[in-house]
Formats: C-alpha cells, structure tokens, sequence
C-alpha cells in the first residue's frame, strides 16, 4: 500500500465479503483506516484507551449504546469515545469505514469469536 | 459538539460558504475531522510533523505533486505523507473531508492569506 496513492472506497469495498472483519486501506499519524461490513449484531464492548470514529458509506447501522440508540445513515458519522459501552448493530447490512488508532481491537474489552486479532491490508 | 452525537456530513457542510476555510466537525484520539470547500488553486506547500488525509465527499480535485497529480473524485481519498509538497486544486469546486491531527495549519510550512490559523468548529 503505497500512501501516496489514491484509494477508491468502492473499489476496495469489493475485494471482501466477510462481516464484522475489518481491513486496513490507509494509515496515518499512527491511525489506521478501515473499512468494514457490519451484517446483523456485533459485541458489546468499549475500547479503555481509543476514541472509535464510523462512517457510514452505504447502507444504514443502528449504534446502541446502554442507554440509548442512534441510527447512522449513509453520510453520517459517529465517534464514540473511550471507556464508552457500545454495539453496532446493522439488520440489513452496511459498509462503514472507521478511523482509530493502530492499536485498537475491534471488539475493546472483549475477546470471543468476532475478535479479528491480524486486520490485513487491502 | 457532543462527539457522542452523530454527525451528517451534508448538514455541515450547508452551514459555510468560505473556501479554503476548514471547519472542525469532529475530534478523536488528538485528530481532528474537518469539512473544507474547494475552489480554484491552493498554494503549494507541505507539513513537517503531519500526514493528512482528504476524502472527497462532492465534487473532485486535483492533487499536485512536483513530479505528478492525482484526480481524487468522489467516494476516494488519499493520504499525502508529512513532507511532501502538495496543491489541491479545484476548478470546478469539491467537499472534502480532513483527516488530520489537531496541530494541523491549513498551509503547513507557508504563511500567506489563506492561512487559517483560528479554525472553527461547525
């Protein structure tokens, strides 16, 4: 992955298919960019020491929160901060790209089946 | 701004008119996500400490190195490492979204008239 190059979301959107596996497409500052396709309900979970930025580049997700829910439309973006309890959930699926830093999981605190431990490039 | 609030990107960008004035729409891990309108010709510089990223959300611009240019339309980004020299330049006009860290000037090394050094938040 050459920085300097230009990155087609759509284009990059098309090389994978599995739900809740994020892939890395661009890197910055020590933050990472990912894409990721959310189908159906994730983890509760939070991040101790990372801000989670998403936005929604096609489809719909509602975030839940413990006491709350916003749904994010295509356009939309939501950051959830550190420490904060959360759960995407998307019934109908949705293509959501995230900024975080390089070192975050995608399920925080949690470790189980959905946890992706190796993010590849794309 | 609740950074636990969604935001639309269309909304945002409905509330300024100036070109080449960046607004803070967003803030996570010490960088910041900005909305900046594009049109005509920037100026040439480049950032010693920062990469930046520029998502084009309408329109289209041309990034120029000394050695080429890249068309970045929309739904594409790319990522122009600290260092390098660029110029973003949009006849037409673009909406692009910024990826950057929050010490982040407009004109990185270059002092002139389109240096914006009170950024606001939208």
């Amino acid at each position: 992955m050459d920085s300097a190059e230009k990155v087609n979301i759509t284009e990059k959107l098309a090389r994978f298919d599995k739900h809740w596996s994020p892939k890395i497409v661009g890197e910055l500052n020590g933050q990472h960019v990912k894409l990721v396709k959310f189908l159906g309900e994730f983890v509760w979970h939070h991040h101790d020491d990372e801000d989670e930025m998403f936005l929604v580049v096609d489809g719909r997700f509602r975030m839940e929160f413990r006491d709350r829910e916003v749904w994010i439309e295509e356009g939309e973006f939501i950051v959830v901060p550190r420490g904060v309890e959360h759960r995407p959930v998307a019934e109908e699926g949705a293509s959501v790209m995230l900024f975080e830093p390089a070192s975050t999981l995608n399920t925080g605190n949690v470790r189980d089946e959905m946890t992706v431990t190796e993010v590849d490039r794309i």
